[in-house]
Protein backbone atom coordinates (compact mmCIF):
# COMPACT_ATOMS: atom_id res chain seq x y z
CA UNK A 1 0.00 0.00 0.00
CA UNK A 2 1.57 3.40 -0.83
CA UNK A 3 1.58 6.15 1.14
CA UNK A 4 -1.09 7.87 -1.11
CA UNK A 5 -3.30 4.53 -0.76
CA UNK A 6 -3.27 5.24 2.27
CA UNK A 7 -4.00 8.55 2.43
CA UNK A 8 -7.01 7.82 0.53
CA UNK A 9 -8.10 5.32 3.14
CA UNK A 10 -7.74 7.73 6.20
CA UNK A 11 -10.35 9.96 4.28
CA UNK A 12 -12.75 6.91 3.15
CA UNK A 13 -12.73 5.58 6.88
CA UNK A 14 -12.25 8.86 8.48
CA UNK A 15 -10.57 7.65 10.79
CA UNK A 16 -6.34 6.67 11.29
CA UNK A 17 -7.27 4.47 13.85
CA UNK A 18 -4.59 1.25 14.02
CA UNK A 19 -5.90 -1.51 16.16
CA UNK A 20 -3.14 -3.22 17.97
CA UNK A 21 -3.83 -7.28 18.03
CA UNK A 22 -2.28 -8.10 21.69
CA UNK A 23 -4.28 -11.12 21.52
CA UNK A 24 -3.18 -12.19 25.37
CA UNK A 25 -4.82 -15.75 25.12
CA UNK A 26 -5.49 -15.12 29.20
CA UNK A 27 -7.58 -12.22 28.87
CA UNK A 28 -9.65 -13.27 25.97
CA UNK A 29 -13.10 -14.28 27.17
CA UNK A 30 -13.81 -17.44 28.61
CA UNK A 31 -16.44 -18.37 26.17
CA UNK A 32 -13.95 -18.92 23.63
CA UNK A 33 -11.37 -20.99 25.27
CA UNK A 34 -13.50 -23.80 24.35
CA UNK A 35 -12.65 -23.46 20.19
CA UNK A 36 -9.60 -25.28 18.64
CA UNK A 37 -8.06 -21.81 18.32
CA UNK A 38 -9.61 -18.83 20.38
CA UNK A 39 -6.98 -16.28 19.69
CA UNK A 40 -8.12 -16.53 15.92
CA UNK A 41 -11.55 -16.56 16.60
CA UNK A 42 -11.23 -13.62 19.05
CA UNK A 43 -8.86 -11.75 16.57
CA UNK A 44 -11.36 -12.66 13.66
CA UNK A 45 -14.58 -11.15 15.55
CA UNK A 46 -12.54 -8.32 16.79
CA UNK A 47 -11.66 -7.65 12.80
CA UNK A 48 -14.73 -8.24 12.61
CA UNK A 49 -16.50 -5.74 14.58
CA UNK A 50 -13.98 -2.92 13.72
CA UNK A 51 -13.21 -2.73 10.14
CA UNK A 52 -14.97 0.36 9.63
CA UNK A 53 -13.40 2.47 11.95
CA UNK A 54 -9.86 0.99 11.57
CA UNK A 55 -7.21 1.15 8.64
CA UNK A 56 -4.70 -0.83 10.06
CA UNK A 57 -4.32 -3.78 12.55
CA UNK A 58 -0.90 -4.19 14.03
CA UNK A 59 -0.03 -8.00 15.74
CA UNK A 60 2.01 -7.71 18.61
CA UNK A 61 4.10 -10.89 17.94
CA UNK A 62 5.28 -11.33 21.35
CA UNK A 63 1.68 -12.44 22.17
CA UNK A 64 1.70 -15.20 19.03
CA UNK A 65 5.59 -15.99 20.10
CA UNK A 66 4.81 -16.56 23.99
CA UNK A 67 2.54 -19.88 22.89
CA UNK A 68 4.87 -21.13 20.37
CA UNK A 69 4.40 -23.33 17.17
CA UNK A 70 0.72 -23.11 18.29
CA UNK A 71 0.55 -19.26 18.51
CA UNK A 72 2.26 -18.69 15.09
CA UNK A 73 -0.27 -21.15 13.68
CA UNK A 74 -3.29 -18.35 15.34
CA UNK A 75 -0.88 -15.14 13.93
CA UNK A 76 -0.60 -17.39 10.14
CA UNK A 77 -4.88 -18.31 10.06
CA UNK A 78 -4.99 -13.83 11.25
CA UNK A 79 -3.21 -12.80 8.20
CA UNK A 80 -5.17 -15.17 5.90
CA UNK A 81 -8.15 -13.79 7.42
CA UNK A 82 -7.02 -10.47 6.91
CA UNK A 83 -6.03 -10.57 3.17
CA UNK A 84 -9.28 -10.40 1.75
CA UNK A 85 -9.50 -6.62 2.91
CA UNK A 86 -6.08 -6.11 1.85
CA UNK A 87 -7.41 -3.01 -0.01
CA UNK A 88 -8.66 -1.40 3.10
CA UNK A 89 -6.59 -2.10 5.90
CA UNK A 90 -2.30 -1.88 6.47
CA UNK A 91 -0.91 -4.64 8.45
CA UNK A 92 1.76 -4.01 10.55
CA UNK A 93 4.08 -6.31 11.83
CA UNK A 94 4.95 -5.28 15.27
CA UNK A 95 8.29 -6.93 16.13
CA UNK A 96 10.65 -4.55 16.76
CA UNK A 97 13.33 -6.45 15.22
CA UNK A 98 16.75 -5.29 13.54
CA UNK A 99 20.38 -7.07 13.34
CA UNK A 100 23.50 -7.29 11.24
CA UNK A 101 22.74 -6.93 7.54
CA UNK A 102 22.19 -10.57 6.15
CA UNK A 103 20.03 -11.41 9.51
CA UNK A 104 18.06 -8.14 8.79
CA UNK A 105 17.01 -9.60 5.97
CA UNK A 106 15.84 -12.70 7.12
CA UNK A 107 13.65 -10.85 9.92
CA UNK A 108 12.40 -8.94 6.52
CA UNK A 109 11.27 -12.47 4.77
CA UNK A 110 9.63 -13.84 7.97
CA UNK A 111 7.08 -10.72 7.68
CA UNK A 112 7.51 -9.59 3.74
CA UNK A 113 7.72 -13.01 1.48
CA UNK A 114 4.60 -15.50 1.79
CA UNK A 115 6.19 -17.46 -0.36
CA UNK A 116 9.18 -18.13 1.95
CA UNK A 117 7.47 -17.50 5.48
CA UNK A 118 3.79 -17.95 4.72
CA UNK A 119 3.20 -14.04 6.13
CA UNK A 120 2.75 -11.28 4.13
CA UNK A 121 2.21 -8.21 6.04
CA UNK A 122 3.06 -4.63 4.78
CA UNK A 123 5.12 -3.36 7.18
CA UNK A 124 7.44 -4.28 10.21
CA UNK A 125 8.75 -2.39 13.74
CA UNK A 126 12.01 -2.23 13.59
CA UNK A 127 15.08 -0.88 16.20
CA UNK A 128 17.75 1.39 14.74
CA UNK A 129 20.05 0.64 17.41
CA UNK A 130 22.53 -1.80 15.47
CA UNK A 131 22.63 1.52 12.92
CA UNK A 132 22.34 1.54 8.84
CA UNK A 133 22.93 -2.37 7.92
CA UNK A 134 20.62 -3.55 10.40
CA UNK A 135 17.12 -1.27 8.98
CA UNK A 136 18.35 -0.93 5.42
CA UNK A 137 17.19 -4.41 4.49
CA UNK A 138 13.32 -3.84 5.58
CA UNK A 139 13.28 -1.48 2.95
CA UNK A 140 14.51 -3.26 -0.02
CA UNK A 141 11.06 -4.46 -0.42
CA UNK A 142 9.01 -2.90 -2.73
CA UNK A 143 5.46 -1.86 -1.33
CA UNK A 144 6.69 -3.07 1.66
CA UNK A 145 7.25 -0.42 4.70
CA UNK A 146 9.74 -0.33 7.76
CA UNK A 147 8.18 1.59 11.11
CA UNK A 148 11.84 3.28 12.47
CA UNK A 149 11.41 3.16 16.73
CA UNK A 150 11.98 6.76 17.10
CA UNK A 151 10.84 8.16 20.71
CA UNK A 152 8.35 5.71 22.13
CA UNK A 153 5.61 5.26 24.74
CA UNK A 154 7.09 3.75 28.10
CA UNK A 155 8.81 5.19 30.98
CA UNK A 156 12.31 3.65 30.01
CA UNK A 157 12.37 5.89 26.62
CA UNK A 158 14.41 8.37 28.99
CA UNK A 159 17.15 5.91 29.51
CA UNK A 160 18.63 5.93 26.16
CA UNK A 161 16.30 8.00 23.41
CA UNK A 162 16.75 11.33 25.33
CA UNK A 163 20.53 10.87 25.87
CA UNK A 164 22.35 13.93 24.60
CA UNK A 165 24.96 14.69 22.78
CA UNK A 166 27.28 18.45 22.81
CA UNK A 167 24.69 19.83 20.39
CA UNK A 168 21.76 19.13 22.90
CA UNK A 169 20.61 16.54 19.69
CA UNK A 170 18.93 13.75 21.42
CA UNK A 171 19.55 10.53 20.59
CA UNK A 172 15.65 9.87 19.05
CA UNK A 173 16.64 13.09 16.63
CA UNK A 174 19.80 11.91 15.43
CA UNK A 175 17.88 8.45 14.88
CA UNK A 176 15.53 10.38 12.85
CA UNK A 177 17.94 12.49 11.29
CA UNK A 178 20.16 9.55 10.04
CA UNK A 179 17.43 6.92 9.23
CA UNK A 180 14.98 9.34 7.18
CA UNK A 181 18.31 9.62 4.66
CA UNK A 182 17.93 5.78 4.22
CA UNK A 183 14.83 5.65 2.91
CA UNK A 184 11.59 8.29 1.54
CA UNK A 185 8.64 8.58 3.37
CA UNK A 186 7.36 6.19 0.73
CA UNK A 187 8.44 3.59 2.32
CA UNK A 188 9.43 4.82 6.13
CA UNK A 189 7.43 5.63 9.19
CA UNK A 190 8.29 5.92 12.82
CA UNK A 191 7.09 5.07 16.09
CA UNK A 192 6.32 8.21 18.31
CA UNK A 193 4.99 7.51 21.50
CA UNK A 194 1.57 9.43 22.53
CA UNK A 195 2.63 9.85 25.88
CA UNK A 196 5.12 12.26 24.58
CA UNK A 197 2.75 14.22 22.38
CA UNK A 198 4.65 17.41 23.15
CA UNK A 199 7.67 16.31 21.36
CA UNK A 200 6.18 16.02 18.21
CA UNK A 201 6.59 19.58 17.46
CA UNK A 202 9.87 19.47 17.42
CA UNK A 203 9.80 15.82 15.12
CA UNK A 204 8.03 17.12 12.87
CA UNK A 205 10.64 19.41 11.48
CA UNK A 206 12.92 16.82 11.42
CA UNK A 207 9.96 14.35 9.61
CA UNK A 208 7.29 16.75 7.88
CA UNK A 209 6.64 13.81 5.71
CA UNK A 210 6.39 10.61 7.25
CA UNK A 211 4.14 8.97 8.79
CA UNK A 212 4.07 8.67 12.58
CA UNK A 213 2.90 5.59 14.31
CA UNK A 214 1.53 6.55 17.66
CA UNK A 215 0.87 3.94 20.18
CA UNK A 216 -0.07 5.03 23.74
CA UNK A 217 -3.25 6.38 23.36
CA UNK A 218 -5.91 4.34 26.05
CA UNK A 219 -4.40 2.48 28.36
CA UNK A 220 -1.01 3.96 28.01
CA UNK A 221 -2.74 7.52 28.94
CA UNK A 222 -1.77 9.56 25.84
CA UNK A 223 -3.64 12.03 24.52
CA UNK A 224 -5.51 12.09 20.95
CA UNK A 225 -6.04 15.53 20.10
CA UNK A 226 -2.56 16.87 21.79
CA UNK A 227 -1.44 14.08 19.97
CA UNK A 228 -3.03 15.77 16.27
CA UNK A 229 -2.40 19.05 17.19
CA UNK A 230 1.32 18.67 16.88
CA UNK A 231 1.48 15.56 14.79
CA UNK A 232 -0.63 16.23 11.45
CA UNK A 233 0.54 16.72 8.08
CA UNK A 234 -0.97 16.91 4.69
CA UNK A 235 -1.29 13.34 4.51
CA UNK A 236 -2.93 13.21 7.88
CA UNK A 237 0.60 11.93 8.95
CA UNK A 238 -0.50 9.79 11.58
CA UNK A 239 -1.70 6.04 12.64
CA UNK A 240 -2.65 5.98 16.31
CA UNK A 241 -2.79 2.38 17.62
CA UNK A 242 -5.26 1.25 20.33
CA UNK A 243 -4.66 -2.34 21.70
CA UNK A 244 -5.97 -2.82 24.96
CA UNK A 245 -8.80 -0.14 25.69
CA UNK A 246 -10.71 -1.87 22.31
CA UNK A 247 -9.53 -5.81 22.82
CA UNK A 248 -10.26 -5.83 26.37
CA UNK A 249 -13.20 -3.54 25.94
CA UNK A 250 -15.43 -6.00 27.82
CA UNK A 251 -14.69 -9.78 28.80
CA UNK A 252 -18.08 -11.12 28.21
CA UNK A 253 -19.97 -12.57 25.25
CA UNK A 254 -20.78 -9.12 23.87
CA UNK A 255 -16.32 -8.20 23.69
CA UNK A 256 -16.50 -7.50 20.03
CA UNK A 257 -19.33 -5.40 20.04
CA UNK A 258 -17.91 -3.32 22.73
CA UNK A 259 -14.75 -3.36 20.81
CA UNK A 260 -16.52 -1.86 17.99
CA UNK A 261 -18.62 0.84 20.14
CA UNK A 262 -14.71 1.88 21.33
CA UNK A 263 -13.38 2.13 18.14
CA UNK A 264 -16.02 3.79 16.92
CA UNK A 265 -15.59 6.28 19.23
CA UNK A 266 -11.92 6.65 18.42
CA UNK A 267 -12.92 7.06 15.00
CA UNK A 268 -15.47 10.33 15.60
CA UNK A 269 -13.39 12.03 17.15
CA UNK A 270 -10.70 11.02 14.53
CA UNK A 271 -13.51 12.42 11.99
CA UNK A 272 -13.77 15.49 13.40
CA UNK A 273 -10.09 16.35 13.72
CA UNK A 274 -9.59 15.18 10.10
CA UNK A 275 -12.55 17.32 9.34
CA UNK A 276 -11.47 20.69 11.19
CA UNK A 277 -7.84 20.15 9.87
CA UNK A 278 -9.37 20.16 6.22
CA UNK A 279 -8.23 17.05 5.73
CA UNK A 280 -11.61 15.49 4.28
CA UNK A 281 -12.08 18.11 1.59
CA UNK A 282 -11.40 15.78 -1.20
CA UNK A 283 -14.51 13.89 -0.28
CA UNK A 284 -16.66 16.91 0.45
CA UNK B 1 22.86 -22.48 34.19
CA UNK B 2 25.27 -20.17 36.72
CA UNK B 3 27.93 -18.14 35.91
CA UNK B 4 29.94 -20.43 38.26
CA UNK B 5 29.05 -23.47 36.10
CA UNK B 6 29.24 -21.86 32.85
CA UNK B 7 33.62 -21.21 33.84
CA UNK B 8 33.75 -24.62 35.03
CA UNK B 9 32.65 -25.72 31.43
CA UNK B 10 34.77 -23.64 30.06
CA UNK B 11 37.47 -25.17 32.03
CA UNK B 12 36.52 -28.86 31.74
CA UNK B 13 36.30 -28.56 27.58
CA UNK B 14 39.30 -25.66 27.14
CA UNK B 15 37.16 -24.08 25.20
CA UNK B 16 34.92 -20.72 24.86
CA UNK B 17 33.41 -21.05 21.21
CA UNK B 18 29.87 -20.88 20.80
CA UNK B 19 28.48 -22.01 17.70
CA UNK B 20 26.02 -19.97 15.78
CA UNK B 21 23.18 -21.64 14.20
CA UNK B 22 22.42 -19.37 11.42
CA UNK B 23 21.57 -22.49 9.53
CA UNK B 24 20.44 -20.93 6.11
CA UNK B 25 18.22 -23.74 4.23
CA UNK B 26 20.00 -22.01 0.98
CA UNK B 27 23.43 -23.21 2.18
CA UNK B 28 23.32 -26.47 2.97
CA UNK B 29 24.55 -29.28 1.78
CA UNK B 30 22.25 -30.05 -0.89
CA UNK B 31 22.69 -33.98 0.09
CA UNK B 32 20.79 -32.85 2.69
CA UNK B 33 17.69 -31.00 0.96
CA UNK B 34 15.46 -34.63 0.31
CA UNK B 35 15.38 -34.84 3.79
CA UNK B 36 11.86 -34.00 5.69
CA UNK B 37 13.48 -31.81 7.79
CA UNK B 38 16.50 -30.87 6.21
CA UNK B 39 17.48 -27.75 8.22
CA UNK B 40 17.14 -29.76 11.97
CA UNK B 41 19.38 -32.56 10.72
CA UNK B 42 21.83 -30.19 9.53
CA UNK B 43 22.24 -28.87 12.88
CA UNK B 44 21.58 -31.99 14.56
CA UNK B 45 24.85 -33.10 13.06
CA UNK B 46 26.56 -29.71 13.51
CA UNK B 47 25.88 -30.15 17.21
CA UNK B 48 27.19 -33.77 17.06
CA UNK B 49 30.63 -32.68 15.56
CA UNK B 50 31.33 -29.68 17.37
CA UNK B 51 30.29 -30.35 20.98
CA UNK B 52 33.50 -31.37 22.18
CA UNK B 53 34.61 -28.16 21.29
CA UNK B 54 31.66 -25.71 22.29
CA UNK B 55 30.38 -24.31 25.38
CA UNK B 56 27.48 -22.63 24.07
CA UNK B 57 24.91 -22.79 21.01
CA UNK B 58 23.10 -19.50 19.54
CA UNK B 59 20.36 -20.55 17.09
CA UNK B 60 19.63 -17.39 15.06
CA UNK B 61 15.80 -17.02 15.10
CA UNK B 62 15.62 -15.06 11.46
CA UNK B 63 17.03 -17.81 9.77
CA UNK B 64 13.76 -20.06 11.30
CA UNK B 65 11.47 -17.29 11.55
CA UNK B 66 12.18 -17.16 7.70
CA UNK B 67 11.17 -19.91 6.82
CA UNK B 68 7.70 -19.46 8.91
CA UNK B 69 6.11 -22.16 10.79
CA UNK B 70 7.76 -25.03 9.11
CA UNK B 71 11.65 -23.05 10.39
CA UNK B 72 10.07 -22.86 14.12
CA UNK B 73 9.33 -26.44 13.83
CA UNK B 74 12.95 -27.21 12.95
CA UNK B 75 13.88 -24.99 15.54
CA UNK B 76 12.20 -26.62 18.20
CA UNK B 77 13.44 -30.50 17.13
CA UNK B 78 16.87 -28.94 17.44
CA UNK B 79 16.13 -27.15 21.15
CA UNK B 80 14.50 -30.87 22.11
CA UNK B 81 17.59 -32.25 20.94
CA UNK B 82 20.14 -30.20 22.66
CA UNK B 83 17.77 -30.69 25.93
CA UNK B 84 20.11 -34.15 26.44
CA UNK B 85 23.19 -31.67 26.58
CA UNK B 86 22.01 -28.83 28.94
CA UNK B 87 24.61 -29.81 31.34
CA UNK B 88 27.56 -29.36 28.94
CA UNK B 89 25.98 -26.51 26.48
CA UNK B 90 24.69 -22.71 27.01
CA UNK B 91 22.05 -22.44 24.56
CA UNK B 92 21.42 -18.38 23.34
CA UNK B 93 18.31 -17.44 21.22
CA UNK B 94 19.65 -14.85 19.36
CA UNK B 95 16.59 -12.96 18.80
CA UNK B 96 17.26 -9.32 20.02
CA UNK B 97 14.19 -8.43 21.11
CA UNK B 98 12.91 -5.28 23.08
CA UNK B 99 9.57 -3.86 23.49
CA UNK B 100 7.18 -1.93 26.39
CA UNK B 101 7.29 -3.89 29.72
CA UNK B 102 4.57 -6.56 29.13
CA UNK B 103 5.16 -7.06 25.91
CA UNK B 104 8.62 -7.93 26.88
CA UNK B 105 7.44 -10.30 29.42
CA UNK B 106 5.37 -12.11 26.03
CA UNK B 107 8.79 -12.15 24.35
CA UNK B 108 10.66 -13.75 27.53
CA UNK B 109 8.00 -16.41 28.08
CA UNK B 110 8.41 -17.14 23.93
CA UNK B 111 12.37 -18.20 24.88
CA UNK B 112 12.27 -19.92 28.68
CA UNK B 113 8.58 -20.73 29.16
CA UNK B 114 8.45 -24.18 27.88
CA UNK B 115 5.38 -25.11 29.09
CA UNK B 116 4.04 -22.26 27.51
CA UNK B 117 5.73 -21.56 23.99
CA UNK B 118 7.70 -24.84 23.70
CA UNK B 119 11.01 -23.10 24.31
CA UNK B 120 13.34 -23.44 26.90
CA UNK B 121 16.39 -21.83 26.42
CA UNK B 122 19.22 -20.65 28.96
CA UNK B 123 19.51 -17.08 27.35
CA UNK B 124 18.27 -14.44 25.07
CA UNK B 125 20.01 -11.37 22.94
CA UNK B 126 18.13 -8.01 24.00
CA UNK B 127 18.14 -4.47 22.27
CA UNK B 128 18.23 -1.98 24.76
CA UNK B 129 16.61 1.11 22.68
CA UNK B 130 13.42 1.10 24.94
CA UNK B 131 15.04 0.75 28.12
CA UNK B 132 14.62 -0.32 31.61
CA UNK B 133 11.31 -1.57 31.73
CA UNK B 134 12.13 -3.40 27.86
CA UNK B 135 15.17 -5.26 29.31
CA UNK B 136 13.83 -5.98 32.87
CA UNK B 137 11.55 -8.71 32.08
CA UNK B 138 14.39 -10.35 30.62
CA UNK B 139 15.94 -10.15 34.00
CA UNK B 140 12.65 -11.60 35.92
CA UNK B 141 13.40 -15.83 35.29
CA UNK B 142 15.65 -17.47 37.56
CA UNK B 143 18.23 -19.70 35.66
CA UNK B 144 18.04 -16.91 32.91
CA UNK B 145 20.45 -14.81 31.06
CA UNK B 146 19.43 -11.41 29.34
CA UNK B 147 22.45 -10.77 26.87
CA UNK B 148 22.29 -6.93 26.01
CA UNK B 149 23.53 -5.44 22.92
CA UNK B 150 26.29 -2.70 23.73
CA UNK B 151 28.88 -2.59 20.74
CA UNK B 152 28.14 -4.51 18.03
CA UNK B 153 30.33 -6.28 15.30
CA UNK B 154 28.65 -4.66 12.46
CA UNK B 155 28.97 -1.50 10.04
CA UNK B 156 26.33 0.13 11.10
CA UNK B 157 27.47 0.39 14.77
CA UNK B 158 28.29 3.42 14.59
CA UNK B 159 25.67 5.25 13.60
CA UNK B 160 24.20 5.01 17.26
CA UNK B 161 26.17 3.18 19.57
CA UNK B 162 29.37 5.61 19.50
CA UNK B 163 26.80 8.58 19.53
CA UNK B 164 28.53 10.57 22.07
CA UNK B 165 27.41 13.03 25.17
CA UNK B 166 28.83 15.78 26.51
CA UNK B 167 31.25 14.37 28.55
CA UNK B 168 32.39 12.06 26.14
CA UNK B 169 30.07 8.56 27.37
CA UNK B 170 29.45 7.26 23.81
CA UNK B 171 26.11 5.58 23.82
CA UNK B 172 27.66 1.90 24.23
CA UNK B 173 28.71 3.03 27.50
CA UNK B 174 25.63 4.62 29.19
CA UNK B 175 23.65 1.42 27.92
CA UNK B 176 26.30 -0.62 29.74
CA UNK B 177 25.94 1.93 32.89
CA UNK B 178 22.71 1.73 33.11
CA UNK B 179 21.79 -1.46 32.31
CA UNK B 180 24.44 -3.34 34.67
CA UNK B 181 22.47 -1.70 37.68
CA UNK B 182 19.11 -2.84 36.16
CA UNK B 183 20.62 -6.76 36.56
CA UNK B 184 23.83 -8.73 37.90
CA UNK B 185 27.07 -10.30 36.39
CA UNK B 186 25.02 -13.72 37.38
CA UNK B 187 22.19 -13.13 34.58
CA UNK B 188 23.16 -10.20 32.78
CA UNK B 189 25.99 -10.35 29.59
CA UNK B 190 26.61 -8.29 26.86
CA UNK B 191 27.15 -8.42 22.81
CA UNK B 192 30.53 -7.01 22.09
CA UNK B 193 32.23 -7.73 18.72
CA UNK B 194 34.90 -8.53 18.25
CA UNK B 195 35.60 -6.06 15.40
CA UNK B 196 35.88 -3.80 18.03
CA UNK B 197 38.43 -5.70 20.18
CA UNK B 198 40.83 -2.66 21.11
CA UNK B 199 37.26 -1.42 22.88
CA UNK B 200 36.92 -4.10 25.05
CA UNK B 201 40.03 -2.65 26.98
CA UNK B 202 37.81 0.21 28.58
CA UNK B 203 34.52 -1.83 28.25
CA UNK B 204 36.08 -4.09 31.13
CA UNK B 205 36.57 -1.09 33.13
CA UNK B 206 32.43 -0.53 33.26
CA UNK B 207 32.03 -3.79 33.64
CA UNK B 208 34.44 -6.10 34.51
CA UNK B 209 32.55 -9.17 36.20
CA UNK B 210 30.13 -9.44 33.37
CA UNK B 211 30.12 -12.46 30.58
CA UNK B 212 30.69 -10.70 26.93
CA UNK B 213 29.17 -12.11 23.58
CA UNK B 214 31.28 -11.62 21.28
CA UNK B 215 30.52 -12.35 17.51
CA UNK B 216 32.49 -11.18 14.65
CA UNK B 217 35.55 -13.78 15.03
CA UNK B 218 35.46 -15.77 11.24
CA UNK B 219 33.52 -14.65 8.47
CA UNK B 220 33.52 -10.98 9.83
CA UNK B 221 37.06 -10.72 10.29
CA UNK B 222 37.62 -10.07 14.21
CA UNK B 223 40.85 -11.31 15.78
CA UNK B 224 40.19 -14.20 19.10
CA UNK B 225 44.14 -12.78 20.49
CA UNK B 226 43.00 -9.04 20.57
CA UNK B 227 39.30 -10.28 22.09
CA UNK B 228 41.45 -12.21 24.90
CA UNK B 229 43.90 -9.94 25.84
CA UNK B 230 41.60 -6.99 26.28
CA UNK B 231 38.29 -9.46 27.31
CA UNK B 232 39.11 -11.76 29.33
CA UNK B 233 38.50 -11.67 33.46
CA UNK B 234 38.81 -14.19 36.44
CA UNK B 235 35.93 -16.30 35.18
CA UNK B 236 37.23 -16.24 31.56
CA UNK B 237 34.17 -13.78 30.96
CA UNK B 238 33.88 -14.41 27.39
CA UNK B 239 31.75 -16.82 24.91
CA UNK B 240 33.27 -16.09 21.19
CA UNK B 241 30.93 -16.84 18.43
CA UNK B 242 31.28 -17.96 15.11
CA UNK B 243 28.98 -19.42 12.87
CA UNK B 244 29.42 -19.04 9.15
CA UNK B 245 33.18 -20.47 9.22
CA UNK B 246 31.88 -23.42 10.75
CA UNK B 247 28.45 -23.91 9.49
CA UNK B 248 29.50 -23.74 5.75
CA UNK B 249 33.29 -24.47 6.43
CA UNK B 250 32.45 -27.01 3.34
CA UNK B 251 29.00 -27.84 1.28
CA UNK B 252 30.02 -31.14 0.36
CA UNK B 253 28.85 -34.43 2.36
CA UNK B 254 32.04 -33.92 4.92
CA UNK B 255 30.55 -30.49 6.19
CA UNK B 256 30.34 -32.22 9.61
CA UNK B 257 33.67 -33.05 10.03
CA UNK B 258 35.07 -29.97 8.23
CA UNK B 259 32.85 -28.02 11.02
CA UNK B 260 34.60 -30.16 13.88
CA UNK B 261 37.67 -29.36 12.65
CA UNK B 262 36.92 -25.97 12.22
CA UNK B 263 35.68 -25.73 15.40
CA UNK B 264 38.97 -27.89 17.22
CA UNK B 265 40.88 -25.51 15.70
CA UNK B 266 38.82 -22.47 17.61
CA UNK B 267 38.72 -24.65 20.72
CA UNK B 268 42.75 -25.26 20.25
CA UNK B 269 43.23 -21.51 20.08
CA UNK B 270 41.29 -20.74 23.13
CA UNK B 271 43.34 -23.29 25.04
CA UNK B 272 46.31 -21.90 24.87
CA UNK B 273 44.73 -18.52 25.57
CA UNK B 274 43.04 -19.74 28.81
CA UNK B 275 46.32 -21.67 29.76
CA UNK B 276 48.49 -18.59 29.17
CA UNK B 277 46.39 -16.15 31.79
CA UNK B 278 46.38 -19.16 34.30
CA UNK B 279 42.28 -20.06 33.46
CA UNK B 280 42.31 -23.89 33.59
CA UNK B 281 44.83 -23.98 36.98
CA UNK B 282 42.06 -25.68 38.92
CA UNK B 283 42.12 -28.37 36.58
CA UNK B 284 45.96 -29.23 36.77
Amino acid sequence: MTRSDLFKLIQKKKSFLCVGLDSDLNKIPTHLKQLEDPVFEFNKQIIDATLPYAVAYKPNLAFYESRGIKGMVSLEKTMNYLEQFSNEVLTIADAKRGDIGNTSTQYAISVFDKAASGFSFDAITVAPYMGEDSVKPFLAFPGKWAIVLALTSNKGSDDFQLFSDVNETRLFERVLERTSKWGTPDNLMYVVGATKAEMLEGIRKIVPNHFLLVPGVGAQGGDLKAVAKYGLNDHCGLLVNASRSILFASSGTDFAEKAAMEAQTMQKEMEVILNSNGLLRSNN
